[in-house]
């Protein structure tokens, strides 16, 4: 068995890496405590997935690019609803770019599938109760306190995501440093079902949110006329999943804040009662690989709030990177090639989690203050007219190809401009004028001087 | 069994929790991996410890008091040893107070004698794979992956270490807040054995400290005449336990930083390569606790490097609070009690693990710098004069009754004080004037109405 790979997860970036090890040759076999997720019906504590250009490119590589994008939906802007009852919309990408909505369910079965087609083997129901890292070895028993079995494998691949048992292991070893840290929002899945017609309700080609400042309401469309939408809150406090206690305090608390997706939801007190309140982590580890034995991948590598859009996009760039590496390295020395993995994704992996979780924020007061909008404004504006100078955060995460951490540096640098910049006195006169453009030239190429004379 | 609690780790915080539960009426069993700590040679990895009044006031408390003064040595007395083979003496406490060597072996053995003497039962060679929080259920077998056999008990309390297998648990559920990092440098034990007659080859009743900026080595005297030493160094670097790869560098690096304390060390050379370098980690989490069914206490709930000598203290406390709130509760509700015990200690167990770790900085710098001394020698002179406007930092960690939360916020308010003092013209020479002392009074005066105010 020299040549054979466990892959502990069968999610979706474990899906995929199978598929990709597969690929080169390996042996592999996917470990997942959960029923074959082809059997089971998928639903109520996933937000629906927006794919961006990172997820793409590793989809593409891996050649699952047209049969992912048919159960897909493009969504081309952003379509704020206020509490008035009005839309605005602002297109994502300043060059029409869209991100791409689909079901973790659907696409997590397709997924296993086409691997499994693939010669990849699925051992489901088997759970991962400890590993030897030094042997290479899984322990597995139908319950934690059975006896466990040994399950030998070469190398051994962590995509057990946030709560990953294979990264359980290596934090008990000596010099792990370790970090887990929860929001004190959570978030409940709701549903606003097709129309009569099967249509759906809502502009499908748009990421709708009502964004009410400390909490927030997404839609993403599915490709059967329904969303997928998420309510994010606190768990305590005034407005929080606590203080609504039984229908009448959901009814209340729709009519004031969503009255307008509250006509589209006709099951809303089903679904809210019905459905739990899921907690969202943010997780940051340190090593994640074990010699030539073991590498985390995905979210078992990097937890990340859900709020940038990009959390299954990191871990399909992490297979992209790797594979990257294992191509060109000449004797696969799988030592050298984790390490190399490891060097190159820790800084991203950090980065993402760190933009991800400033990006509640931003989401949730995008309507709440006129000055913040005038601020995108302005950036959106220099970046049409000077796209060599100016990509905007969003943009540079979502739609590049350059580094997250690249992206939080610049992003950093942009925001010190821009909070120059809104200083500025009677700015909102005067936004849009040659002196304005002319102080954010010289800034962003001063800063942009700055960091190449440092690096 | 209502009565019946388990206590994990039969370590000094879990054998004094033992008996004050036992004390309290509850039949209690302690757990520990290990075999009975009484059979085994003690050595290779343990700081000596410094009990100061903290841990006294729990050990008085629990009428253990005078038979741990036999066994333990008092230290009045910082003595610096710099690189030229000068001494020079700091006294500890601004009154002549001391903190106490003790063998952290020698007194584990004494506890677990008096803890079975009250009849607090011991399993040994029992170790805790997993808990059931529900259900307050402990599993344990010989190896991890044997079968599980379930020990049942009303309550659980995991006094189990840094890393603790009943914290381990708590991790698993959602909203636990966990944090572990480890420093970049390493420690490892070393001996200066008793002299021909049996006697210490330096003042035992002094806290031996050869300060080198990035790494230190200590000293604190035994009963039987020898002084356990600790060297603290980077892992890595230059000056690090990786650069002395033998016996030539190994010499020479003692010749060069400690000459005085080599001659002393007949055994240098085996004991340097028999034992092993260990490393230092602050852990940090939220909750502690688990309804009324397990808490955490001591390094299980806060693990802080050893650079305040606060580690055992700390945990005494905790035992020393929560038996204190247990008395005074009416009707012995563990709910309550645990929860109170959380909200107490919880701000302390951060406090004094952040005091740690920065004073392994203070520690090691202790010579370096005249203008550090200058700095510790205004304070101390001020705090004689004013003892109730001023009590240095380590005072108050070390020999005073207040919280370690106190400690840690007037301290920052001293520092920021000290600074400024340190920037004025001439300080070198004007430091003992009434100009300086008026400067301090009005600034320590001022700062304490600042911080009432906002209280």
């Amino acid at each position: 068995m020299e040549n054979s790979i466990a892959v502990v997860g069968s999610g979706l970036v474990g899906a995929v890496l199978a598929m990709s090890l597969k690929d080169r040759g390996f042996d592999v076999t996917v470990y997942d405590k959960s029923e074959d997720i082809r059997k089971v019906d998928f639903s109520g504590r996933s937000i629906n997935l927006a794919l961006s250009e990172r997820g793409w490119k590793m989809l593409r590589k891996i050649g699952l690019e047209d049969s992912i994008r048919e159960m897909a939906i493009p969504m081309f802007q952003r379509a704020i609803h206020t509490q008035d009852g009005k839309v605005n919309y602002q297109p994502y990408g300043i060059n029409g770019e869209s991100i791409w909505a689909v079901s973790r369910g659907n696409l997590n079965k397709k997924l296993v599938d086409l691997a499994e087609e693939r010669g990849v083997k699925f051992a489901f129901q088997t759970p991962v109760w400890g590993v030897d890292l030094e042997r290479g070895v899984l322990f597995s028993a139908e319950k934690e306190s059975d006896q466990w079995d040994e399950i030998k494998h070469n190398l051994i691949f962590g995509a057990d995501g946030a709560y990953s048992r294979v990264r359980l292991q290596m934090q008990k070893h000596s010099q792990f440093e370790y970090q887990q840290s929860y929001l004190t929002i959570g978030y409940k899945e709701l549903i606003i079902p097709a129309d009569v017609e099967g249509k759906h309700q809502l502009d499908k080609n748009s990421f709708h949110i009502w964004p009410r400042k400390d909490f927030m309401l997404i839609a993403l469309a599915n490709t059967d006329g329904s969303f997928t939408c998420t309510l994010f809150m606190p768990f305590e406090g005034e407005v929080s999943f606590n203080a609504i206690q039984n229908i009448s305090d959901l009814n209340v608390f729709f009519d004031i804040y969503f009255p307008d997706a509250k006509t589209m939801m006709p099951d809303l007190e089903k679904l809210y009662f019905r459905n739990p309140v899921n907690s969202l982590v943010t997780m940051k580890c340190f090593p994640w690989i074990y010699g030539d034995k073991a590498a985390l991948i995905g979210d078992a590598a990097h937890a990340v709030v859900p709020f940038y859009g990009q959390g299954l996009n990191a871990g399909l760039e992490d297979i992209d990177v790797l594979t990257h590496i294992f191509d060109g390295a000449e004797n696969k020395d799988w030592k050298k090639i984790l390490q190399k993995y490891q060097d190159i994704r820790k800084p991203n992996g950090d980065a993402i989690a760190e933009l991800s979780y400033r990006n509640f924020q931003e989401m949730s007061e995008l309507t709440a203050d006129p000055m913040f909008l005038l601020r995108k404004r302005i950036e959106t504006n220099f970046s049409k007219k000077y796209p060599e100078l100016w990509l905007p955060l969003y943009d540079r995460v979502t739609f590049s190809g350059g580094t997250y951490l690249e992206a939080l540096k610049i992003g950093d640098i942009q925001k010190e401009i821009m909070d120059e910049v809104m200083q500025i006195d009677r700015i909102e006169h005067i936004w849009n004028s040659p002196e304005i453009e002319e102080i954010m030239k010289r800034a962003i190429q001063c800063a942009c001087k700055e960091t190449r004379d440092k690096d």
